[in-house]
């Protein structure tokens, strides 16, 4: 066979995977959106079902084979065709390193501690979780050896999230931002402390009206109706079953704000799906760069263009034709409204200028769970003299502290880091785009999106995994991934809320 | 492996077998129902990858194996495993009869008929779907050929709809049918030539009430909305994924006949699938009957029940209570306007009293094709000439004729008498229940569904395939399946019309 028959039987495969993945997930969208309640243990057995017959493609000694002839003689492809195999080739060497024994005690371990967290979260009880967070962490570290047992394991396991990125990389970006942001923090508590919450878009805004608004926010952005949906979950979350995009929010009649900065951040991340190259579907060039790249999208739309004045000026009055009781709210009311801050316990109920602290927060300390340096049994009480430095609240109960978060009961650890990467990518992307297009707000002002989301589709989307993401930013921006972009966007917020 | 072993595997194996259909089921209902236009062509990608692997199972020789080995010591097992075997084994006979070639070659045809079958209807143009349906009547004659080539063609396709069906069977009961309801007709059209439409339910009802009522009606039937939803289809339909039952209609704003009757008809069959014993989930014993069977819990539900008065003296004020201009409607004219009844061109949308004819008409032709004693080319002249002396109307389009539906283009021959075998069970079944109830009319008039669906469910539900068709209705209703007793309910509602 060929090296170009092999390449052609290669993509022919990865697309009935990413066909295979794409009922998976329908099962999973279903399961938070329509599905009745009392089918919960069939779905599990589907999902289970789907899921593993994925696996065994995924492990199939005759995809193995191909992929290792493939990156065999890499020389005789071209770029693009190299990419795909690159990367797949990477995936897969991480795959087939986990025995099927590890991989079975690691889901059933998984399935068994998200119940436990549950409860542990509903009776504040972190000693009921403490066992299997301790099992987590040392099968983890059995994963991350068993890919390669010459590295860091936290390395290993943050590169599952973000291939490309290491602990010498982010450390240095990390400790920048936290230094950076601890003086915004102190600055924030000052100005929150004199004044109560803004009262503006609060109020009575019947759910209808919202899911048409919603709706339009989505569209006007660039979403792709044609193409995808917009509904309603209890978290929102966004996902792809094939080219069809599908958004969650989740309204509050008596704050607009809720479901639509949901929708936004969704609406960003079915951007970048939508904006993925069709040609090579199915391949890594046809799929998204990584979590940090996709937070990055999610976080664009949300933070730097939902947040900022040229949008609400363009917003205001569309959102007046669907809540007449808008009338008098004024620009800087709503713009005060939407960028509220202040030092707080919840990340996901977090704004701009703290959320970053609480995810450096937990990248510290599951770094230091990983390296042995903290023990779980001392986790609130590290997780508490974090909360009190960083941000200078402190937690009542573990149910609003370490037990926040489904992320480590879940066996997600390395993956927090990616949320601020996100952060940081959008800060920089934006910096860039504004010496390219010129500033944003003008656009945004007369509802002109399509520049911008043009500019992301050309250096971000249409890329899929060409380049990793460290080398995708660099290209896209010109500097490696800094801090320096999304601090001084955060000065400029904290001087804004001081000043209003 | 003894045979108690066997048999736990054999479960184990269907139930994987049934989780697949499921998902695949999840795939077609989400076309149906919420998937966005523009990626039917993905859609159709992930339903042909999933209906591929589903059936690579029934006919992956380790399971065919496991059925051969559990037929021939059939002995060793309990009466309900010796039903799943032997209606598992006869599944699979049938299945593994046909080559990998032949099943190819039939989607293929059936999935290019399908689309020149929309053409043709739209262009009103016979004559471009004419050889198609002369290679699907080749290739139906070849799949029954490769099943028993010993037999009636006909009936080796009959059967794959109605296991335990032949036309010795309904040949007798389908003349009786067609000589019975003659007289009929006429009589009917005499009655309708006299008197226009009823207008009773028709008006204005808004959609959304019209939503929260049929939603009402399908939980008051029975229909366990904790296991099963209502939602909206252009064509509507039901499906089960799972234990999951999905039921969907359409709504008219003008009137609210359209909708109900859907939706009455649809909780029908979702009642069946409710009923269903959950302890042999996946076998046979846990899955219904017969396609006929199926239907004669719809028809049931949608005509003997929904379209009696005792019914009506329930709904009318339950109606009135979503839609107050019902006020001044009278228990009368509901009653004629759902039991309204004439002489029509479509069978969709025709009468209780006129729909076994259109069934007949079908059943006939499709005979004549499949023996040869009629050609494709002649079939528009054989349509209107059955039409004319069945129904006294002839269509002046083949769009309103031989082109109205699509079971033909999608292969579907020997279906058909499947719709007139659920209305005739459906009838006696009712008789059957009345002996042991007493008239149905007082506990439908009291809103006391329980009795008959409690009836229903321990004489067939619960039964599952442990008996075929016509075994589980004579055991049912002590006789075997007959013509009369639909007949005289039809009888009986001529001479309501005739009185009205």
């Amino acid at each position: 066979m060929s090296a170009a028959e092999a390449y052609t039987r290669l993509v022919a495969t990865l697309r009935e995977h990413a066909d295979l993945a794409a009922a998976l997930r329908l099962l999973e969208w279903d399961q938070e959106t329509f599905m009745p309640a009392g089918v919960l243990e069939d779905r599990a057995r589907q999902i289970g079902l789907l899921a593993g017959i994925l696996h065994e493609r995924h492990i199939d000694p005759a995809f193995l084979d191909l992929v290792d002839d493939l990156a065999g003689r890499i020389s005789e492809l071209d770029d693009g065709q190299a990419v795909d195999v690159g990367q797949t080739k990477w995936h897969s060497d991480r795959a087939r390193r986990l025995d099927t024994a590890l991989i079975r005690e690691r889901s059933a371990l998984h399935a068994e501690a998200h119940g436990v967290w549950i409860g542990a979260r509903r009776d504040d009880d972190f000693n009921v979780l403490a066992p299997f967070l301790e099992r987590i962490v040392a099968i983890e570290r059995r994963v991350a050896a068993a890919i390669d047992a010459s590295r860091d394991a936290y390395d290993v396991l943050l590169e599952g999230y973000e291939p490309g990125m290491s602990v010498a990389q982010i450390e240095p970006i990390f400790c920048q931002l936290r230094d950076g942001l601890l003086p915004l923090v102190e600055r924030l508590a000052a100005v929150t402390a004199k004044r109560p919450a803004p009262s503006a878009l609060r109020g009575d805004f019947p759910v209808a009206a919202q899911r048409q608004f919603n709706r339009t926010v989505a569209a006007r952005l660039g979403f792709d109706f044609a193409k995808g949906r917009l509904d309603e979950a209890a978290h929102p979350f966004s996902t792809s079953i094939g080219s069809d995009v599908r958004l969650t929010t989740r309204y509050d009649a008596g704050d607009l704000r809720y479901a639509l900065y949901s929708t936004i951040h969704e609406t960003g991340h079915g951007l970048y799906e939508q904006g993925l190259d069709a040609a090579p579907r199915g391949t890594p060039r046809g799929e998204s760069c990584s979590l940090g790249v996709h937070e990055s999208q999610s976080r664009l739309w949300e933070n730097q263009v939902g947040r900022s004045e040229g949008f609400w000026r363009f917003l205001l009055p569309v959102a007046r034709q669907f809540f007449p009781a808008l009338t008098d709210t004024s620009l800087a009311a709503a713009l005060l409204a939407v960028n509220e801050a202040r030092p707080s316990l919840i990340r996901t109920e977090s704004d701009e200028i703290t959320y970053n602290l609480h995810i450096v927060l937990r990248y510290e300390l599951e770094r230091a769970l990983v390296d042995g340096s903290l023990r779980v049994s001392d986790l609130p009480t590290a997780w508490h003299a974090k909360m009190r430095h960083y941000l200078g609240v402190v937690p009542d109960t573990d149910r609003d502290g370490v037990l926040q978060d489904v992320h480590w009961a879940g066996g997600a650890i390395g993956y927090f880091p990616t949320y601020t990467l996100g952060n940081l990518y959008a800060a920089q992307l934006v910096c860039t785009v504004e010496r390219t297009l010129g500033p944003l707000d003008a656009l945004l002002a007369a509802g002109e999106f399509d520049a911008l989301l043009g500019w992301l589709r050309q250096h971000v989307h249409h890329l899929g995994q060409t380049y990793r993401a460290p080398e995708l930013i660099r290209r896209a921006t010109g500097e490696p991934a800094s801090p320096q972009p999304l601090l001084e966007h955060l000065q400029r917020k904290l001087a804004f809320l001081e000043s209003s």
